[in-house]
C-alpha cells in the first residue's frame, strides 16, 4: 500500500527515567534485545545526564555498548551537552538526539540553558568529530509546555531552522502532551517549509489521550518517522504534569491495520512486553491492544 | 472556525449497560441533569429491552420521563423491538435508535433475530404512527466483529441503504473497537455515497486506543454526529471482548482544542464526572483529559 513508517522505541529512555522504579541493567539489556528481535530498528536507549539527575540512566554506557552488539539496529542515546555527547561516541552510539526546549522555562529547568545556549551547545558537538554518528536536534515543547503555556509557533520554527543547519535531522516534540491534531497538521507544514527533508520524527505523548489521533495527524501530514515507548511509559522529571508517550503496542496495531508498514510483529512486541512486566514489575504498564487482543482475523500489513 | 460537532453521550445506556455495578435511579438522573448542563444537547438515557436480560436498563422508562423535562436536550432510547418502541414513545423519547448488526452472529446473540429480520422489525416500528419522535438505524458491528472476525464491506453498505429507507438517520457503530482509522474513512464515504445526509454519526469504542484516532478520520470525511460515553464506560454485554466507547472528555477535549466548537464546557463536564463516580464509586472510570487537567493557557474553540 505504501512506504510504511519507522518507529523508534524510547521506552528504555524516555520511559524508564521517569519510571517510578530502576529496571536492572540486565533487564534493560534483555529488554532492548526483545524490542528488536521484534523488529524494531531504531531504539533509544538512555542518556548521558549526570547519574545524580536521574539514577535511572546511570547505566547508560553499558547499555549503549551492549546494544551496538545486536544486528541491525540503531541505536540512540540522549545528550544535553558536549560532555554527554563525548560519552555517547565513546560507548558506540549510532544516533545522539539532542533536546532544544522551544520554552525558554522549560529548557532552563531541562537542561540549565536558553534555548539559544543549547542551540550553540549542539552545535558544537556536531562540530566535534562523530565519525559515523548522526546528530538529532529535538524540538521539544515544540506545542505548548506546562510552565509556559503556549508556545510562540515562529520559536519553533526558527529553533528546527537553526538545528538543521547543523543536525543530521531535527525532531519536534510534544513533550507535555499538549498538542492536537490541527496543531500537529499546522506547526509541521511550517517546520517542513522551513527546512525540508531534515524534518523527520514526531515524538508524541498520551497525555490527553490524544497520542495516536496526533500520530494519524502527522502521518497524514506526511511524517514517518515516529518516536513511541513500549506500555505507555514515559514523561519528562524536569516538566510537571507530562505523562507517558503514545503507546508503541496501539501505534504498531493502529498502522499495520491501516496498512501502513511498521516492520514490527505484533505478537513479538507483545513477548517483549512481557520481558518489560518482568523487569519492571511494579511500575504501571499500559497498552489498550495488548489487553484487548488482536482483532479475531486480524492481518498486518502485507 | 467552522459549524463544530454534535456530540451525544451515550453512557447512561451504553456505559451503564456494561458497567460491573448498577447505578441508582436517583444518581442516574442527577448525572444526566449535569451532562446537560455541561452542554449535551443529547443524552442516549436508557435501553428498552427486557430488565432479566438487562437489569442495570430496568428503570429505563423513568429515566426517559425524567430526562424529558430537562429543557433543550434530546432525549434517545435504545429499542431492539417494536415492544420496546412502544414503552420508549410512551415515555416521551425524541429519538430511538435500533440496532441492526452487521454480522449475522452477532445480530442474533443481541436481538435473536438475522440482519435481515431485525431491518423488518424496524420497518414495522417506522410504520408504527410515532408524531414527534425521530428514528435512527444504528449498523453495528460494521468494521468487524468479536464472533464473525471481518464484516463485508457491503452488507454494511447494503444494511444502512435499507435502514435509510425509513429511518430518519443511520449511525455506524465499531461496537467492538476493531475499526482503523483508513477503515472508517473508507466505509463511512461509502455509505456516504449511497444514502447522503441521511449518515449522521460515528459510535466508537476505544478497545484498541484507537477511539479518538478514528474519531478523528470520522471527522475528517465529514462526519459532524459522534457518539461517546463519560469515562469511557461501555461495551456490549453479547459481545464477548467488547469495552468502553470513546471517552467524552478526550473526545470533547480533542475537538475543542483543535477549533471545533461542541457546545460543551469542559469545567462543567468534569463536574458531571464528579457526579458519576459518585453514582458508580466502584466502577472503573477513564480519560486522560480530567486525570491531566487541561492545559495551561487553554482555550476552548471560539
Amino acid at each position: 500500500m505504501n512506504a510504511g513508517v519507522h518507529i523508534c522505541e524510547v521506552g528504555p529512555r524516555d520511559g524508564l527515567q521517569n519510571a517510578h522504579h530502576l529496571m536492572p541493567t540486565e533487564a534493560k539489556k534483555a529488554w532492548i534485545r526483545a524490542l528488536a528481535a521484534a523488529g524494531l530498528k531504531e531504539i533509544e536507549v538512555g542518556s548521558f545526564v549526570p547519574p545524580k539527575l536521574i539514577p535511572a540512566m546511570a547505566d547508560t554506557g553499558e547499555i549503549v555498548r551492549d546494544a551496538v552488539s545486536i544486528p541491525g539496529i540503531k541505536v540512540v542515546a540522549l545528550a544535553p551537552n558536549l560532555k554527554g555527547f563525548q560519552r555517547a561516541l565513546e560507548a558506540g552510539a549510532h544516533k545522539v538526539t539532542f533536546p532544544v526546549s522551544a520554552s525558554r522555562k522549560h529548557s532552563e529547568s531541562n537542561v540549565r540553558m536558553t534555548p539559544e545556549q543549547m542551540i550553540e551547545e549542539v552545535r558544537r558537538c556536531a562540530q566535534f568529530p562523530h565519525p559515523g554518528a548522526e546528530i538529532e536536534g529535538a524540538v521539544s515543547t515544540a506545542f505548548g509546555c506546562t510552565m509556559q503555556g503556549e508556545v510562540p509557533e515562529d520559536d519553533v520554527v526558527r529553533i528546527a531552522a537553526a538545528l538543521a543547519e547543523f543536525c543530521d535531522c531535527v525532531a519536534l516534540a510534544d513533550t507535555v502532551g499538549y498538542a492536537n491534531p490541527a496543531q500537529i497538521k499546522r506547526i509541521f507544514a511550517k517546520v517542513r517549509k522551513a527546512i525540508g527533508s531534515k524534518l523527520e520524527a514526531a515524538h508524541l505523548h498520551n497525555t490527553r489521550g490524544l497520542g495516536l489521533a496526533n500520530a494519524l495527524a502527522a502521518y497524514e501530514e506526511g511524517v514517518r518517522h515516529f518516536d513511541s515507548s513500549m506500555g505507555g511509559l514515559g514523561g519528562c522529571p524536569f516538566a510537571p504534569g507530562a505523562s507517558g508517550n503514545v503507546i508503541t503496542e496501539d501505534l504498531v496495531f493502529m498502522f499495520e491495520s491501516m496498512g501502513i508498514k511498521t516492520g514490527i510483529d505484533l505478537e513479538k512486541l507483545f513477548l517483549a512486553r512481557k520481558i518489560l512486566i518482568q523487569g519492571l514489575p511494579d511500575e504501571p504498564i499500559y497498552g489498550h491492544t495488548p489487553d484487548a487482543g488482536l482483532p479475531k482475523g486480524f492481518r498486518a500489513a502485507a
